[in-house]
């Protein structure tokens, strides 16, 4: 069935859980008045339903490849980028002085989300892209940010992020691409990259890489990586194009999903490119690049689940099996298809809740330089990314299972839901190194900013305990038994945190999603049965996490490979 | 990495935590000695590691197809199947007066699981086999007996199940197929039917369909059915082959895995066909055929799982990447890695150990037609199925997991085993209808199944305290949990009980998880540590899971399409 914007949707959670006012009444966001955002929100919306939507299975079926060193992408998805760019969408968070939007990043969100759910494999082109406007606004030299950034706005440039290589994945400090000063202020980057997403198109002009690389005279791990852009055209200072530049993509990956996003093996071969930021300094300014991305990839996850939500209810409303108490024979009527579609909807709520609480807490650290802002979008970055691509594949696996023997089957899409939403729990760093950034770089603070998060949870339910007595008193428990769990895991050696980091991740997210739905049900009365499903069904799940949480790393490391292979 | 079958591990679990000391104790199944079962485990282990396995990935990219009205199936298949049937895998527990092995279904299930994990697409048509010859066994005349059941084993033809119609999935009631007798004691069947996995092939001389239908004075639902062999060849008396019966394939589904099985839809246009069993009582003899194809099912769940651990195993203990306090940088090492792996062997082992359990209960109740065997395979039948299929997706997920970004690309396996699980979920009966049978059919004795049961697990954990006393007394309490959720259960309303249906089941499934591995962790000091995993990470759900059960479906049903849809 059609994807249709969940557009109300959006408004009920910025306006009445998230808090977009605040953002608003700052002197940087002042434009972002209820008008303008809905105005946003319905244009994104009618875009991602009538334009984008009707290309996912074609990039599904027509894979992008590679033709003697081209990538040809699937059917239509150059019009398709082409109403994205012309839309503004690249540049919606981008400061206007470049002619971006300048809005906050939680209409972003919101519209990435809508984009993601109608066609994700398209939509992860312009999201690459914003990070990349992002690292150059924040890192790149005037001269650099002029020449680049109104040409990544417009569509007519876009841009990736070149980090992994064969031997550094995860470990992106083993990497050994190499620059070499040309003598001109200019590098000669050369190596091997992989898993680069849109690392080439055949509907922008020119494709702008940033390549984390060496210098000659680097130290060994991330303090010796610097960041580089290289072009695939080298461009005049007027912005026309030169000659090609020495970089190829070698090969593309045969996915699981997302076919119509162009993997790429990318090789270069002293290719010419000019340093971002300061030497040795790469990684910070590639984490301003991956911090949002992050975000951005958790709300992938986001769209996925309301996609498949979306088609998984107007199936179950159509499809006539059966009898029931309730006379009808849809098999929305029977209680476990209808548990299903329950928890496929309130989990979506709460992953949705939780990236665009992150989005205010970055749009309110940047306008107002609060470091506590900043601690709480640090904070919920990992936990986005993570729940939200995780709930992606648990919302996608339901939606196949709601569908019986057709979610098996390709034609009906749901299959591909699936399938395209499984990278997302791997790529921007896997949900296991977003785990372990919460419970180790994100608890440096000794655990302050998530104290001052669940004080703000355990207030706001003790304030609840008059409307909604046993909801609100089932948020304050787990909100306590996770406070008493950040107060044992601040005080573990690294191994039994990160032993311990998935679980813990996750009952934050239930904890925050459990938080969310009280507010949505004291806001309005007729979400009060998803609030029960969130809080009475799915919160308890919290207290076997944090059970595990406790177990620490000592079980696991006495389980040898041994052991395992036996 | 090539499959490893696990022979020793099937000796461990069937000797130390399933008993099948007492099966072979039976009069039936005194020919199945330690000797003889090793003997069988350690050949089918070597067919599956040297013939099947190499076939699994040719069975995804060249999927089965259609030509000219006859399936041709995948490079190696046809070559696979005939080493299966000559080994005596499809009759090896078929009754030897036919010219089966006579094995118990322990054994059966210990076979397929390692021929599944080798090349599941491949294995699902003798598995389809296996079930037919067990409703021929019990339903059909001596005459159709030994024109079919011979030739089955023999490999020369193959069965399949026709129930599926368009408006008739787990609502075979409604099925609207039928069948007019022909005067001479045959009938002609006529309707559509979807979903028929190995509906047609090229390596069988015949295909064997055991189509329902209904005859044209048959009531409406399920007491209208009547069961009918199908044959794609008119066999003679002496077995050779006459005319092209009237059916047809009219096409094959393009799936999301398991391309190597072609799933057919069958049409049948007047067909010859012969009843099995009564007129109208074909559901019955049909539950025959699948309660043993559920348990297959679940099986092939673990039989993925199995194989995606071996593989993720491998892949983590090659796979290089930055440092750890043990020194080693293979990803093994790290603590999220080991954790992962471990959750996905002990899950591995409690879903295998529960599908032998109820092969054994299985054979108990056929070699001494005990009424409280009998129940006890009823009860863990559907559990054996859903958790099973459950784990396999899960494990699979695990997998491709800790491959990281390679765990997304085709080339390394993972995401196919992930791909091919997916539909175990839901064929056979879903896993909601499986849950539904286990709170609904399988509590009609009022618990006492289920009472009986965690009777015997709450012994051996009491008898185990001196021993292993936080681990006994975490599995005792369980047991407990679930005997007062299951007195509660009992006591509801149909709706009420199918809301909480699939917790249910799995909070049964980790009771009993929790029991194999204490079982498993008295017998052999060594498997602790993953016993420890086991009880003290993932018994812990039960809990979570209760808590929904006793949520009930007043919720659910508070929850209505408009507020799903909003």
């Amino acid at each position: 069935m059609p994807y249709r914007a969940p557009v109300s949707e959006f408004r009920f959670v910025l306006d009445q859980i998230v808090g977009l006012q605040q953002v608003a009444e700052t002197a940087l966001f002042a434009e972002a008045t209820p008008d303008t955002v809905e105005a946003i929100l319905s244009e994104a919306g009618k875009l991602s339903e009538t334009v984008l939507a009707p290309l996912n299975r074609a990039g599904d079926k027509f894979p992008a490849r590679l033709e003697n060193g081209v990538v040809r992408t699937s059917p239509g998805f150059a019009e398709g980028f082409r109403a994205i760019a012309e839309g503004g969408w690249v540049g919606i968070s981008a400061n206007p002085e470049h002619g971006g939007m300048g809005l906050p990043m939680a209409v972003t969100t919101a519209v990435n989300e809508m984009m993601g759910s109608a066609c994700l494999a398209l939509q992860l082109n312009p999201l690459l892209t914003q990070g990349q406007i992002e690292a150059l606004e924040h890192h790149a030299s005037p001269e650099i940010q002029a020449l680049y950034i109104p040409r990544l706005i417009s569509g007519e440039w876009t841009g990736t992020m070149n980090l992994t290589e064969p031997q550094a994945g995860s470990d992106v400090g083993a990497l050994r691409s190499r620059a070499e000063p040309n003598g001109d202020g200019t590098y000669a980057v050369s190596g091997q990259k992989i898993y680069i997403s849109w690392g080439d198109n055949d509907f922008a002009e020119n494709i702008c890489h940033l390549v984390l690389a060496r210098l000659p005279d680097a130290a060994p791990g991330t303090r010796g990586i610097s960041l580089f852009m290289v072009p695939k055209f080298l461009p005049n200072p007027d912005g026309s194009l030169g000659a090609r530049n020495s970089l190829s993509v070698v090969s593309l990956e045969h996915k699981m999903g997302l076919h119509g996003s162009p993997t790429a093996v990318m090789q270069f071969d002293g290719a010419k490119g000019w340093l971002i930021g300061e030497e040795h300094k790469g990684m910070a300014a590639m984490f301003t690049m991956m911090n949002n991305a992050r975000l951005g990839v958790g709300v992938q996850g986001v769209s996925v689940a309301e996609a498949a939500l979306q088609q998984a209810l107007a199936y179950a409303q159509d499809r006539k099996q059966g009898k029931t108490p309730l006379g009808a024979t849809s098999i929305i009527d029977h209680a476990d298809v209808r548990r299903m579609l329950g928890v496929m909807k309130a989990e979506t709520f709460s992953a949705r809740a939780i990236a665009l609480a992150c989005a205010v807490a970055i749009d309110m650290a940047r306008a107002t330089g609060s470091t506590d802002w900043q601690a709480r979008a640090a904070l919920l970055t990992p936990i986005a990314k993570a729940f939200g691509t995780d709930i992606g594949h648990e919302v996608a696996h339901l939606g196949v299972q709601v569908h019986g023997g057709m979610g098996f089957i390709e034609e009906t899409g749901a299959a591909q839901f699936s399938r395209d939403v499984r990278v997302t729990s791997i790529y921007e760093g896997t949900n296991g190194i977003q785990a372990m950034d919460l419970v180790g770089r994100k608890m440096m603070d000794g655990g302050e900013a998530a104290y001052r998060l669940l004080q703000e949870i355990e207030d706001h339910a003790r304030n609840s305990r008059a409307n909604l007595p046993d909801l609100a008193g089932d948020v304050w428990a787990a909100a306590e038994a996770l406070r008493e769990a950040t107060e044992w895991l601040v005080a573990q050696s690294a191994d039994d945190r990160n032993a311990g980091a998935v679980a813990y991740l996750r009952a934050f997210a239930r904890v925050l999603g459990g938080h969310y739905h009280l507010k949505a049900a004291l806001a309005d009365a007729a979400r009060l049965p998803l609030a029960r499903i969130a809080i009475r069904r799915l919160l308890p799940e919290h207290a076997a996490l944090l059970a595990q949480l406790r177990e620490g790393a000592a079980d696991l490391y006495a389980l040898t490979p041994e052991a395992l292979a036996s």
